[in-house]
């Protein structure tokens, strides 16, 4: 596997039939829908949640996401989600993900996705201190 | 075709990749976003858009949700969506819809949502005159 | 609770950001996919999977779906789904599902899935000895 | 507007509230189901269909995907996606997009999804000459 950020969390995820497509594999767009719930699942290891984050009157908006598919993954499948965080500036975040079988030594796919910090409003705004705390 | 609201509106939509299944059909669930899309659409025929409704202070929440699925949809196939107000008390509504094959011919599916009204708090409240007047 | 039948199954659910609405709210639709993700979990408590029935030949298309809305869920809340199998014919299962909060004492929400056994080619067939052995 | 192939196709598009999420906003996910929407319509304004495309054999999955989110959609907008052919090689192609306004006037998202060709068991195959002089 490629480099990594050291601090990592995994997730594990069955493929539903929803998710797939005419061609039996795991939609292209749910892969966005995963590296969501991990990043989520992220903050939570942080001892933080999304929700909270968002009650501070912060937002973390996607300004870009992307993703790589190398291996397609079938309905009922067991998968792992990785994520890290990969870098941040005074306004922003990068998160990269792996998407691995079961065994957690193939990786699938690769992505990553980059947030801006806002205020509700959508306004950019730095990186409040008790989130660079959070996230250091 | 059964019985049917007099007032109908119908909905053109082309079945996209991503709402298949690996079956190869329409999934399951995708119907009910049909349904909500062309439940906007009779809204929006009325003059109004739902939009416009939860300015005004007023939700429609679901309350209950049906489908009888008789005829399967494929990718790319174009169907319809027929959407009618069934009944209305003086808190809630009750949305019919009928999806056909791309001639309107055969009815493929069923299904029927129920909405209360509530204020923006998710609380009961008496359908407003605007509303009546609206969809009498 | 109401009566619900003696075998169940329990499925742990995080709702995540795409599967809320502009409401706030687990989308109505989405409940469909979660029924859909607690009855794989159900036939895998089996002994079985889905993906193996269809394997065997067999398939079992939702001929029916429903779902009462009581309360709703939000984002990054913890759910939990519970499923059972109500009853089956010669050709046909009913599955019936429960959602509740965190803690599995208020149910909020109570649906139910009807589905024919059909062969690979979608034609209605018996149920095989197999699996009636399976859900005996 | 920034440089964008000169064959492209316009797909118009209303966001349903099952599209958008808690903040209100179409969710990121949602933009990749709509840019496969619009290259099935590229394809059938070409006198073809993806699911003819299958029919003779051949497959395009998506090998990479990217979107840059520059300004959010909200439920009930219209909006409109653009579709181009970026450039193909020997076996794959590049498809670029921009999600606009209803005006068509004000890019607000851009993307772009990379496929290869293969036969229907996801091997790499040459570009047949009939697609070739599909796109040319």
């Amino acid at each position: 596997m490629q480099a990594f950020p050291a601090k990592d969390v995994w997730m594990e995820h069955r493929v539903s039939y929803g998710e797939t497509d005419a061609m039996g594999y795991l939609y292209y767009a749910e892969y966005l829908h995963l590296f969501e719930r991990s990043r989520s699942a992220y903050i939570r290891q942080l001892g933080m949640s999304y929700a909270l984050v968002e009650e501070k009157g912060l937002m973390l908006p996607v300004r870009e996401a992307g993703c790589r598919y190398r291996i397609p993954s079938r309905y009922d499948e067991l998968i792992w989600i990785r994520v890290g965080l990969a870098e941040h500036g005074r306004a922003s975040m990068r998160f990269v993900y792996q998407l691995t079988d079961a065994e957690r030594s193939v990786v699938r796919a690769e992505g990553f996705t980059e947030h801006a910090c806002t205020n509700l409003e959508g306004r950019p705004v730095r990186m409040p201190v008790w989130l660079l705390e959070l996230i250091a």
